[in-house]
């Protein structure tokens, strides 16, 4: 494709905001739905979950969007991209399934993230190389 | 310049956010002034005009910023920034008159950009390289 | 690192947000132990000094975030992280000290940085490459 950039240079960049209340990680069937069970346990550890949750899923958007595939809303398969903090403690994106294939077929090899929150909002930022 | 990176790279980013009550795009003049005729169509075809004006005028706020160009406020020509979705849905730039003189002096070829909303505020990012 | 990207790839991104009341920059030993004196001195030379200190804030915990090292929270030297704008205005970092140290262990070279502000909260997105 004519949108791609030469090796190495980004592909697509992606940034999302979530109201932290407004994301229902209270709710299992959700948790269960869109998380890796890593990510769930991870999320369940640290001081504020509906923070992580709510950055995780900010951070999940983010990721669709700088795969550069059409969006399918609820149906997308957020539970494809998978963000855990590698061992040094910052967080890193694995794709699986669907997510995975997207990227394969749009020349994407790898994605970086960053997540932050503060009391009320999550953001987001992707990008995609 | 010796600011530049190899090519390929990133050579400046942007980001922005705008509260989608100070975006005047009930003004016709004010719209009429800073975004293009395609780009007035697609937000009034959106769910939620005001958001979309709002957050394609972060996005023109976050693509000036990562030209690298001193800000000329109000006179920036934001309407040079042309922000519509491609044929998979993807916000994509164009460039016209003085910002597409201005990205080629500093030898700029593509800028990614991302857009999000929230009820109240919209935020962008863009990278130019 | 099998985590770092070819030559001129981005290697890390950071995005960061703060409330802007929720940085003390009326209090001197905050400012002089986390800014240097060219970062004060800019700052107290803006429209709103509180907002400029709050972006460049968010701004050093975005670069460090890129970093890709362990956060070390209060103890992580912000001041060795330098933000002050260009000869076009465009805001630039320059690292210091255990930062600059951090850079090179991991490669970089370069790191981008954007600011912004609305009324109340203050983000920040670095890219390192």
């Amino acid at each position: 494709s004519d949108s791609l950039g030469p090796d190495g240079s980004a592909k697509g960049v992606g940034v999302d905001q979530e109201l932290i209340s407004s994301v229902p990680s209270w709710n299992p069937t959700f948790v269960e739905r869109n998380y890796t069970d890593a990510e769930a346990t991870y999320c369940r550890s640290q001081p504020c979950p509906a923070s992580s949750f709510a950055a995780r899923w900010a951070g999940k958007e983010a990721v669709f969007k700088s795969l550069g595939v059409q969006s399918k809303g609820a149906a997308a398969g957020m539970k494809d991209i998978e963000i855990l903090p590698n061992e040094s403690g910052v967080p890193s994106v694995t794709l699986h399934g669907e997510a995975k294939a997207a990227a394969e077929q749009n020349g994407i090899n790898r994605v970086l993230i960053s997540l932050s929150h503060s009391e009320t909002v999550a953001i987001a930022f992707a990008q995609a190389s």
